[in-house]
């Protein structure tokens, strides 16, 4: 058997701890896939004294995460830091300078600094590998590498984030609130201390440009992601949606349109409904699942745990499989020189049903006013329930649009905007297409 | 740019020509992909003259299948003409043994012959890929083997039949029986004049036999598939499931049981009642959909569309986009020579709960005697339905049993099967656990 890959791990949060734990488990089976061992030869942490709950006594442990770069016995360095910048990304570029393969959970890394990383492992013929950044546990980013390598693929979209699909989907179960529910996901654990990374979109964002530049062919473009999250839905746009045929998730959604040329792009994380007959609206709890549309394939559909320091460990080990294995081509599919810059798609001119959501004063020709700023917007209503009003005299009018131009929900907003009718900002969430 | 690939196809029914309007059609994005142009060098099918909606000029024809295997101008032989012996076989055998890659979508060719193709493979150091054998444009192979490379896997299970799923999904839309849904998607082309490979299991089980020697690293075991098909399913037990909260599937299931040394295996295609809440429900029409649970990844799963010229193309062009990129390892996961060989698991002790339908004659005493046979085998009942009598002054009873060994239940059918109270053959369908 050849000699056994040597790997270091910086940063034994729960994912570098996962990583060890599934190193130690399933060392032989992973030898016997890999055709060599997998041994870690050095770690490394801020708190060399903390508690893990894994034996580090076997390892060599390092002070400063910089000789991870160039220790003698370290074939690839695993990144589990985490942030978009410092010490990570120093790492990474140490690394991959110096000739040694990077794999990485960072998503924010590499929406950050994917080309640039990319560019120099090529530069200096080592693997950069990133399964572990996108969809925890879920082998997407080889599906979309190699699996539908054959496909043009024009859409890539999917539920990017865990605690905002646990949260949404609890919300749904017990009728709460956003804020109700968040609380008790912080309490449980499910969702972090400061959680807006997760339900403002961000998280879902760096995943979203990482899967549209494998899939497209292009390069990232993070800064050109619409984002919003999911902070604003209310339980009542859940059960009106519900009541129309349709569940909310946040979903990712990215596109190409046009040809070779004129081809522009389209990224954008938001709450949207999904209808009941689509595989996405019974994705429930913490899991995440990604659909691509390749002009062969068909409609692909990856589903499974988003998050959690045993699947993201999966991802980790198996882009070190893929290392012991020699089967390390371009991490973004083709050489990174070879990614286009595609313009920015304006979302104005986009065509679709929309689900429109305002909290209104109950009074005679609210109704009125609104249908009319419909109506000289061109935008015509598919279906409407207005709801018993409340103690407080509001009433609340959920609808969906027939297919049109988002243009024409900007201007019916536009209109309404100085309104006193409205009470609150109202809630756009588009619907998604089959 | 490296030289191109060149490869030559043996036979052109709906998938060869697939993969040439595929190759044809995305050329530039999967040399760009790929990092060299995949060429077609040379085509063979039994009759040239025949209208195959693709302009063959281009190509050269080989009138001797043969020939491909030593062709000086051929890198890869792609082999479409199916079947699990005859042509298919001699030229998968002569193409790795003259050291040349063999991708094949032949799943009957794979559960069959596979080890010794992959060892042939291995001692000539050629590649052997067969992604679409299984799942048509779904990329499941390359998931478990690279994906999934990190995990034990304990449990691969699956709708792996697209056929079937159709057949049943229709069964449930229109509240019709076998018989006519099959005839109807005979004349629309959606199932095979001659059906009984897809309908009686034949097809899923050659799928699952090479999932489950990929998931397990064991060998391929086709002959211990217990089989069974969807023939025999009436509308009514579609709406019975329906009323208990289920839905019928036929599912594909491999389960490895016990530690190293003392591991079985236990692989079966049947008709299954999958709840409601589960993700196989949802699959509908001639979708297929693999899970995969690993030991860290968790459940897995893979869903797209399981046939058609178009998804099985890209199933064939990604297999030839890696042996250009030359990630080719051994063909299941691991050396065949390592490849465990597992004693097959007897189905009496399964422990699960159980969908029984009789159709009996309306006279007193027959739930009696149905139940003291149960409470006799030490069967309890979770729910059970009786529906009115029909003319012909017969009833039908389905129930879901409460969970216990599978024998449990034949000993029930065994005390029941000299009974003159049943009419025709009881209908045993398992339930498909968490």
């Amino acid at each position: 058997m050849p000699a056994p890959l040597r790997i270091a791990l910086a940063g034994l949060g729960t994912v570098g701890t996962g990583v060890i734990r599934l190193i130690e488990e399933n060392s032989q089976l992973i030898g016997r896939r890999a055709g060599r061992k997998i041994e870690i030869a050095a770690v490394t942490a801020r708190d060399r004294s903390k508690d893990r709950g894994v034996d580090l006594s076997r390892y060599r442990w390092v002070d400063d995460m910089g000789e991870l770069a160039t220790a003698e016995d370290v074939d690839v360095v695993v990144e589990l830091v985490g942030g978009s910048d410092g010490p990570a990304v120093t790492l990474a570029r140490e690394t991959l300078s110096n000739g040694r393969a990077l794999v990485t959970a960072n998503k924010a890394m590499i929406a950050h600094h994917g080309a640039e990383l990319a560019a120099l492992a090529e530069h200096h013929s080592a693997a950069l590998k990133f399964e572990a950044a996108v969809a925890g546990g879920i082998p997407v980013i080889q599906g979309l590498r190699d699996g539908a390598a054959a496909n043009r693929i024009d859409r890539v979209y999917g539920i990017l984030n865990g605690t905002c699909n646990f949260i949404l989907s609890t919300m749904e179960r017990e009728g709460l609130d956003f804020a109700d529910v968040l609380a008790d996901a912080q309490a449980k654990g499910f969702a972090e201390a400061d959680p807006s990374f997760d339900i403002d979109g961000v998280d879902a964002a760096h995943k979203l440009s990482i899967l549209a530049s494998l899939s497209f062919g292009s390069q990232i473009d993070f800064g050109g992601v619409e984002i919003r999250g999911i902070r604003k839905i209310l339980a009542a746009d859940i059960a009106q949606a519900k009541a129309l045929g349709y569940r909310i998730r946040l979903i990712g959604l990215a596109e190409v349109d046009g040809e070779n040329g004129s081809a522009t792009i389209f990224q954008r994380v938001q709450p949207c409904l999904v209808p009941m007959m689509h595989p996405l609206a019974h994705v429930i709890g913490a899991t995440n699942a990604v659909v691509a549309e390749g002009n062969f394939s068909g409609r692909l559909l990856f589903q499974g745990a988003g998050a959690g320091d045993k699947p993201t460990a999966s991802a980790v080990v198996a882009d070190l499989v893929d290392i012991a294995r020699k089967e390390t081509g371009p991490a973004f599919s083709m050489p990174s020189a070879e990614l286009e810059i595609l313009p920015r798609a304006a979302s104005a001119h986009r065509i679709g049903k929309t689900y429109l959501r305002m909290v209104v004063a109950d009074r005679v020709g609210v109704l009125a006013e609104i249908t009319a700023a419909m109506r000289d917007a061109g935008l015509s209503i598919e279906s409407l329930i207005q709801t018993e009003t409340s103690e407080d005299g509001s009433a609340l009018i959920a609808m969906v649009t027939h297919a049109g131009p988002e243009q024409a929900i900007n201007d019916t907003l536009n209109t309404l905007s100085t309104s006193d009718s409205l009470l609150g900002e109202p809630m756009v969430m588009h619907i998604l297409g089959e």
